[in-house]
């Protein structure tokens, strides 16, 4: 008998219809004789309701308030999900984030879990009762409700199998898994059998929707399988697991490219110590996510720096920006809303040299000019105009030979 | 500096604007210094909304996942107005049934409250923060979410009220009070000043829904003065009080009429004893609601014995009966569903005879037939045919003197 952990994303709980589905998914892997914990989010768009109406009673919603609010959209689904369960014949009973026993610090809205008791959830199986579980929320030390940030469900789904060493946790979405580069992007994209957290946790960091950066450490930490699959559709997903040597003999496991990005540039920096920690030091206060950061080499004493930031932080940086321009005397400060991130992932790269100079050569062939890199030791990115981000995203998958299911 | 417990029900916080009203109500509550606890219903249409999902995933909905999924209605409400209240600058704080410290036993759907513990409020209160409570629901032994019929939040304001020994526990509607009559039916109706406890209770159970009949015992019990008020307009309502020398005075306080009922008659019964118990204890065991119960003088040792159910319980009774007329060899079972409950209500009625008389006699002046007849010490009750329901009750407002605020 195996212990599984199944989440169910917004999309996968988001009429009564996908319901119906999804209980009778369960209500297969119950009849199969493994123990089973399931986590659901909200129905999908019950947030955006919920946050809508928040944002027109008040201009700034009170974060305690917020999580009380949101909060109520995974107690309606588990309680549907148990009751649907229950007419199927299945001793299901729902669990709020308090009553499956996840105790968070008190940063309501983005709450970190401090501490996991099972003890019901556990008593419970015992019972061969499936718990239902309320994703994406907690309980502070003092008894008020939080949640745990966008993707939270993830975080609930990966705690929980890590708190009661599930052989398997499974993240359920509209999806299969997770693919070589963004279908929609590139056709030819192929389903990854698996992925090490190390790759995921690029991806995830990368933008990729799937599954959220923070369970992926937790998974990685705890070395809790994950596997994320459709729940649209019968069928393996992509396994998320410990880095093996066949992940190695693959120089690149994919392609990624976003354009959710803006680049700030700030000219004739006099070139003195201290002088990017001043600017970088203000961003960072400000909660602005900078990335990519590129210092020019410096002529005449002055120099250009470089970084970029998400679109929707660009307002409130540019504005910082050229005030602290201004205070450590540059020259100008220069916008460009229109770049693209592109970047290779793989943790073949740490056994093989040439992955860059061949991502540069394939751009270049492209006649794609590179305006900034960043490497770790598993991806390199690039930013690239914005326009020609599909066509660099092609053309790596292709070079990097994506498609096929060989190594290269 | 008084304390004040107000509650508003599903229409006084309906929508958005709805909300906005209630919350400049509350405000200026609090400007006036006032020591503050507010009560909050769903949002109006909301527990349809989410019982009518619950019905199509589940031919009967799970009583413990029905608590779960229909209190997840008044954190929406809590939160929003909390989080609106604390935008006006007013330190305002949501609190849960659990966090408000109601106890209840472990009847889903329907729970009573065992104990309150109000710490939390008194400490909130202390710190002059408004509570926002969420009405209608609590937590059984097991720390699971529990709710306390229709029309719980009445009872979580008087609850509260009488924990707190509140000097007026408001009940916020969409009506200003309590009226001498349904003014849909009696344009002239009155709307009283203030009503006794005893009265209030009867006009509740006669299906007047402003109150709920359990919060009125209570607020009794504990002697809480209560005042029905309208949301939508200033002014003053209704009190609901101890009884006093001034409503001695009044003859009759109120005129009620009620469609919703049925009668039954068991046709030819034999007139043995034990037979009533027979049929009316197997009816009581099917929680079937018998409200007036006629037995007529029996001839040739057969009788009829009639009695009146809420229509919703007319189809359940119907075959139950006929299986109960078999088998106590009564004739036949007679149905009508076109009757009409028309009722007296005044504590005036325990020091002044001739009421009932007099309420005979304006029916039959007016042609309407009386089929059965019931009377407490405060109230007289007829049974008539429905289309004479209006007329009777017309009649008996002009009767007894209620367009005018004089005495009889």
């Amino acid at each position: 008998m195996a212990c599984y952990v199944q989440k169910f994303g917004g999309t996968s709980v988001g009429s009564l219809e996908r319901i119906q589905q999804v209980a009778h998914l369960i209500d297969r892997t119950c009849r199969d004789g493994h123990q089973l914990v399931v986590v659901l989010s909200a129905m999908s768009g019950e947030t955006n309701r919920l946050t809508k109406m928040a944002k027109e009673l008040s201009v700034a919603p009170d974060d305690r308030e917020m999580d009380v609010l949101l909060s109520s959209g995974e107690r309606v689904t588990i309680a549907l999900m148990a009751m649907m369960l229950k007419s199927l014949g299945i001793k299901a009973r729902s669990f709020t984030g308090r009553q499956v026993g996840i105790v968070t610090d008190g940063a309501h809205t983005r709450a970190r879990i401090s501490r996991v008791d099972t003890k019901r959830v556990q008593a419970a199986l015992r019972d061969g009762v499936v718990p239902i579980v309320a994703g994406f929320q907690g309980i502070n030390e003092a008894s008020d409700v939080t949640t745990l940030g966008r993707g939270g469900s993830d975080l609930t789904a990966v705690v929980l199998a890590a708190a009661l060493k599930a052989d398997t946790c499974f993240i359920y979405t509209d999806v299969d898994g997770i693919y070589t580069a963004d279908p929609h992007m590139v056709p030819s994209a192929r389903r990854l059998e698996k992925i090490s957290y190390e790759e995921m946790l690029e991806l995830a960091s990368l933008g990729a929707r799937v599954l959220q950066t923070r369970s992926v450490e937790l998974a990685a930490k705890h070395q809790v399988p994950v596997e994320v699959r459709s729940s649209f559709q019968d069928g393996p997903g992509t396994r998320v697991v410990k880095e093996d040597a066949d992940m190695e003999q693959v120089l690149v496991s994919g392609v990624t490219g976003d354009c959710n990005q803006a680049k700030v540039t700030v000219v004739g920096v006099p070139d003195q110590p201290g002088i990017a920690a001043k600017i970088f030091g203000a961003i960072a206060e400000s909660a602005i996510n900078v990335d990519m950061i590129i210092q020019n080499v410096s002529q005449d004493s002055l120099t250009d720096i470089s970084f970029t930031v998400p679109r929707g932080d660009l307002n409130p940086a540019i504005s910082l920006v050229k005030d602290l321009a201004k205070a450590v005397g540059a020259r100008t400060v220069e916008i460009n809303e229109t770049i693209a991130k592109v970047s290779l992932v793989g943790v073949g790269m740490r056994s093989h040299s040439g992955v860059a100079a061949r991502m540069f050569a394939t751009l270049s062939r492209d006649g794609i000019n590179i305006m900034m890199i960043s490497t770790s030791e598993i991806k390199i990115s690039c930013v690239v105009e914005e326009k020609y981000m599909e066509l660099a995203v092609r053309g790596l998958h292709k070079e990097f030979g994506l498609e096929k299911s060989a190594t290269v």
